[in-house]
């Protein structure tokens, strides 16, 4: 039996005790808030389950294995180093941490203490990013050329971060997921009337061999889009968020080009056939994610969304803020 | 009567021919294509009109008053360098020309012999686009913060250009057109498989004051898309140019924004009200475009879409190309 | 206070709990079911309110001021029918009775006893009926010409009734409140391959004055489609309930027919304007019925989803059922 | 070669010449219209064609051997039946005829001067149709259990006939080709304000077997809706005609009901899977009927869409009119 302490019971916390509570071997034991109106919240919700206000009752308890770190990224590195340090397994929010250091010192701590980190990637969890996974890893796609995602609608402006650090971890935790290849360069634009934080921005990724991925993030569109473009050599796909019946739609369309011998001219052949919409299964994302966290602590497997996927996303985010911030000026990771 | 001489009779003549010899104080006089082929079927569909394979027929006429250059960009500036010398108004497709200064030898040679340049930017004759200028020059919109468009369909792959000169003069045009501010500088970024030239680009263009505009143009994508959003201080806006019955929807939303004193958070404040989608006019742009030629010719008027607007989208597509094979440097214009 | 006792736990009553438990001048106070299973689930949400199995502890305590009905169509008659005679209102779930007599005999009821009957047709409620009700009730649609509905989606079959009963009722109660006349007539084909209740139906329903309303019902249908059109002499409405954002489109669009003296031809010009989709209100329907209850119960007010708005859909669901068994026979009301 | 005479050549007649005009074996050697200003039309396009304004010159003429009848369906039999009698086969537009007793004498005469008669279902041509027949022949779909088609738009009233004459014939010969059986029995309901003949109906087909087929049909719509759904037994399947690339969607989704023995209630299983949306040939439809014609004169073959095809058309549109006028009364076929 996992026993679980949570820290954090805002907005995404009941989430993360309501999925967790509900799974075979495991139970939350300690639900842990500074904000009393939290607190609260949590004991109507949960009165069996035991609250605090000092994380220390969490971090440092003898009788809890594991801790869920669900508080904003500026305290992510303090809670999840000392619940490591007190031996504890770490299921921490996205983005992993503030800056891409301290995630390497986290990484470092857990490997020494042989315990495991979990980034909260929820996407990779849902049943479309599960799809399109499997469509790249069984070669339906073909060679990935590019990523193109959009993920926009009015608000919420954070008063913290910008746009990118808001919106975009979701889109790169995917993009790392899908794109075996790693990243060579990161390059940011936006825009502020605001504040100091960008309320829209635009990040290309460089990888290897001519791929490339580009995000599109806006807090500030009349309406919500939530689509990706995945360009393959021998399909294409389309994965529309929003769409509750057909999430992912994969087309048999491309082009092929050949160089004609000694002439200047491309021979360029174009591919259009069928599309097709996979069913996409419905199950709960963070349901299944907090089993495969208890899994991978049961039988000490190291998960693939583990510290190092955080990082990951962590060194693009950061990238594209430095880039961003002196007017889309190349970043090498 | 403006006689009116055409060079070029592929993809894009016939409908050249077709608007203007439709208008009133306008005739096609001479049609000049140094391939039979298209002669042969401008032949077919105008027996009445004289057809040469000599430009000089043309640009040389002594019959003619203005001539309408629709041949590749590179050879615009020498054909209309000579018709203007020649004393022949131009109507020159877009690009303008294949570099800012050629576009700047035109303008400066056409004002020599005072004689109109007009560059085919015909999205800004459609009732979609004139609805949206009317709608920023009545103040509807406010100040406008930025323009984000996407372009992106399969094919036709370019032998001669990449993706930004293909399908960017559309929206740089519009850009141009609606926000009344001139651009500071310009990046691109974007990839390639399968050429020299970019099949993807995606184009950051800095305007002063925070406006920001971008354009993702795209010849492998498996879905076509036209969507440009715009948005706006009062009003923002979604043009999407494929449906056919509601292109553009202005919604009634927005973020008014405080600084409290002395406070380091935000005041952040949504609205969101009614959609409108104000019907657009369904005249063909071509039309309206042609019958402005004449009538600027006529009237010894200066066009909105002069040498100097076709000048300004050069500029930008020379700096986009700059920075694309650069990875995304920024270059000042 | 009204202290309102709930029949009924199964699909629909957790809803109705949530609701009216909510809202200030209301508690329930007891819950009733027969089912174990029901009282187990309704025993972990709500711990504090009292359940018990047998409705008499529901329908003739003494402190309970108010019934609320929500179970199966066929025991609505007989629960409505006691609760009334001991003196509570009543609150019950649509259709309201399973015939018109039923209907008549409980309305006869409670004038007699001075309680009042709500039936619960939710969608009367929701933003977009709303909406729709005051753009009729302002002339803005002008003289309602029809009304076209489509209702069909896979699943879910009943068992105890076909089609009509289970999705029209919906439809019928936002005609019955929308359209100002009496209806005259129905007719209803339809079809089944799988048991005595039809899978797919099609209701007419003829008013007067050439007024018509279709309903166009189906439980095999491949998409979900939740759509309504209603032509208007002054604008013309499309309510798509589906639609997240655009529930309800004004067209300003219509005909304007002459007859031609002395002529047999008409003259019919067309009218095509600007589309406007009016921000809806997202409070829960449910809440806004709840919350009306309670105040027709205090202020002595008769809802007009009463007795009779609830006797009206019925007979409109008995009239398609007489029809339909008859292949279509014409029922007058 | 085929010698083809055209009459009619206003609205539909100069595309049924472009594309008889355009294929192999066949000349279009004459049209005739009554009205002038249409003959100077077809002068200005086709100058090399002879126009006649009198009918004998094509339904006499020795030099040709197929008539093609483009004119009000009022005038359909005469002119058909004068072509016959002069020994010419015929292409009627649809609907074939005004009455079903008219198209059994030109069926009869047809067969006696064994000549062909092809009717202008040209729906029947589309890739759209063509797949759909091909899934249902290959048995894709499985056994059909329901058609539903809504066709709906603003406009064109016409003067001659009511709104089924104008829509219906498209949906109804799609409808024949697709499903096998015969239709039994017919019910329409409709409305109008504007004159005597309805803008709005629906017709309801019967089917042995309890297949059903519906048809919405409406000149006073907001909205243009072109939508089949099509319920089978092992797939079910959208036809959306207004969709410009994904025209059919295919769904592999359906119920499977067991009457449990000796029990009252069904057993029902839903199946949702994957959704597919075969690639639809864009080739012109009235081409490709065109050649057919051409070929089933040369080959001596009975089309598909023969006088009989045209003849079930008028007898459902005849039963269909009968019943509108009567409220929905049964009309046996």
């Amino acid at each position: 039996m996992v026993r679980l302490g949570i820290i954090g019971f805002g907005y995404w916390g009941p989430n993360i005790v309501r999925n967790f509570n509900g799974i075979e071997g495991c139970r939350v034991t300690r639900i842990c808030d500074k904000n009393e109106e939290s607190l609260r919240r949590a004991n109507k919700i949960y009165p069996e389950i035991e609250k605090v206000s000092d994380c220390k009752a969490v971090i440092s308890a003898g009788d809890i294995d594991a801790v869920a770190v669900i508080t904003p990224v500026s305290t992510h590195f303090e809670l999840a180093r000392r619940a490591l340090e007190n031996g504890k397994h770490v299921f921490v929010e996205k983005p992993f941490t503030a800056t891409s250091q301290q995630a390497e010192e986290l990484i470092e701590l857990a490997e020494r203490k042989n315990l495991k980190i979990m980034v909260d990637h929820t996407f990779l969890f849902t049943g479309a990013v599960r799809k399109i996974k499997q469509l790249v890893d069984e070669d339906v796609i073909g060679k990935v050329y590019y990523y193109d995602s959009t993920r926009v609608n009015l608000g919420l402006f954070q008063h913290d971060v910008n746009v990118i650090w808001d919106l975009a971890p979701h889109d790169i935790s995917v993009m790392d997921y899908v794109i075996a290849d790693r990243p060579e360069a990161v390059l940011a634009t936006g825009a502020n009337h605001f504040s100091d934080h960008e309320y829209v921005a635009y990040v290309t990724v460089y990888f290897p061999d001519h791929i490339i991925a580009h995000l599109n993030v806006n807090w500030l569109s009349p309406v919500k889009v939530r689509t990706t473009l995945l360009g393959g050599e021998k399909k294409m796909l389309v994965w529309n968020d929003i769409n509750p019946d057909e999430k992912i739609k994969v087309y048999d369309k491309g082009v092929k080009i050949q160089n004609k011998e000694g002439v200047y001219d491309l021979l360029v052949s174009y591919r259009s056939g069928d599309m097709w919409a996979p069913k996409v299964e419905q199950t709960e994302a963070l349901r299944l994610e907090a089993e495969y966290f208890v899994k991978c602590i049961k039988e000490d497997q190291t998960p693939f969304n583990d510290g190092n996927a955080g990082h990951r996303v962590v060194k693009i985010l950061e990238a594209a803020e430095e880039s961003i911030k002196q007017r889309g000026k190349l970043v090498y990771l």
